[in-house]
């Protein structure tokens, strides 16, 4: 089954953003937003509603909220929560939304959100109970293997999905966290999953720590995948997870699929000026392909 | 077709030391040829006998294959040569195996050997002629792309293949010199070259310039290609191809091969401490993933 058409969401103000050290004011980060929605992007993760002592970076996620909102009202955004509190805020601000992270392994969800994988469902549970009219996607975290526990059973994403679809969760991705994944393992999680569940179109969430982000892409969507998660410039990484490196870079993931005839809706030229952006202004070396090299594309 | 063994040639000592400036001393390269081999590697591209005018780096080629042979005389040695007398000085030091590359884009190979490439199969002929217990492997640049004529036709790789196999050349590898191939051409030009050679096991020679070279090998694997050149670290580039980036690093090859059931025969480990040794001795920021992530692999 060959894809024709790719979604692609943004994460790096999120995921990108959130392992970089240095506060990005407020202004640069609504102006890397707007030059990725100039380049076409169509959806995208803006923020998350954490405890800014966790995560510093985002103590500003209500003004980028509601200021990106106000600029861009018939946007998909989304914002990431990981708890009642973030829903609330996230919701009050706006945002129509939600992820909600939960992680395959114990330890690694106990590290992330300092709960249970139960807590997390119950927690999830009651937000969803609170607010019905909003969308919610979950993320099952560590998917595809855990800096902790090491290889995870693909039973337990399963019964995690049908926790999920029991409490009426809109959507389910499957994230590959600390990017350790294989196209060999992408497709037999794929498999396994969409075995289960034939009616759910699942969407990925990757990360490119050992080369295999890209290998990844196309294996999936060799299997009819196409959602896929990515930050602008490969910025990213999880803060909880030793060893993780950044996102499958979006501009990169943008010119596989270019190159490959799968349309993406998105502009390559205006996303390497995003980049370039990027660098001059959160951080200089990407970890992006296509980003670093001389131009002419 | 899945492949269960993969065979990898390394190319760091020649494509990967062409692009460093400084002179990497005689007994550093033989050290780091040494600890691949002790990785598991099997087969070795170890130099390059060019004229030390066009390529400094390589001028010390006769002394590192004789010391080479000496200390390992069973190993599959191959080394690159342009022309007639780098053929000579190759087989005089001890070297078995020849790699000729002709490019099939006519700028590129006038840019890279200074010949059309009429005179440069001229040239093979006499080579092939004159050495027929030799060896010798052809390899095709810019198959998938050149940075001065764009896309290739497909058919003047296989009117290249036709000319070498009719010379009696022995083995072809299909080159993507700059690192522009997507998954879907490496399939398409693969299954395009094996209706016309049934019975050739082609290689690839892969360049990670735009993240795509993990995401080419497994492309190219699931048509049963099992040869593949790459270089520790993700070392290499074309000094006659602007814009190219390093070759597939062999650990990250490795790695996936490794994850994915595929025999490789190599110490991913061993492979690893040999990255260390070229982070400390000869680049210090290589281009391959895994050689970057915090170890603990």
């Amino acid at each position: 089954m060959n894809i024709r058409e790719v979604k692609i969401i943004e994460v790096a103000p999120r995921d990108g953003f959130q392992i970089i050290e240095k506060f990005i004011e407020t202004e640069k980060k609504l102006k890397i937003i707007d030059m990725l929605i100039n380049s076409g992007i169509q959806k995208m993760q803006v923020t998350s509603f954490v405890n800014p002592k966790a995560v510093p970076q985002m103590k500003d996620a209500r003004e980028v909220v509601k200021k990106s909102i106000e600029k861009h009202p018939d946007f998909e955004w989304t914002a990431l929560v990981p708890n009642y509190k973030g829903a609330e805020l996230a919701i009050e601000s706006g945002i129509k939304e939600l992820s909600y992270v939960i992680s395959a392994s114990e330890a690694h969800n106990m590290e992330n959100v300092r709960r249970t994988v139960e807590e997390s469902f119950k927690e999830l549970k009651r937000i969803r109970e609170d607010f019905k009219s909003t969308k919610i996607k979950l993320d099952i975290a560590t998917t595809f293997g855990c800096p902790f526990e090491g290889d995870i059973d693909i039973n337990k994403a399963i019964k995690m999905i049908h926790t999920g679809l029991d409490m009426e969760i809109d959507e389910i991705f499957l994230a590959d966290t600390i990017g350790v994944a294989n196209p060999k393992q992408i497709k037999e999680v794929i498999r396994a999953v969409k075995k289960e569940f034939e009616e759910i179109d699942f969407g990925l969430h990757l990360h490119d720590t050992e080369g295999m982000g890209l290998a990844n892409v196309y294996a999936a969507s060799q299997l009819g995948i196409n959602k896929f998660e990515s930050a602008a410039g490969g910025l990213g990484g999880c803060p909880f997870a030793p060893g993780a490196a950044g996102n499958v870079a979006t501009e990169d993931l943008v010119n596989m699929f270019n190159k490959m005839g799968v349309e993406t809706n998105i502009s390559l030229a205006k996303l390497l000026e995003t980049t370039d952006y990027i660098k001059e202004n959160v951080k200089s070396n990407l970890s992006g392909h296509l980003s670093n090299v001389k131009r002419k594309v």
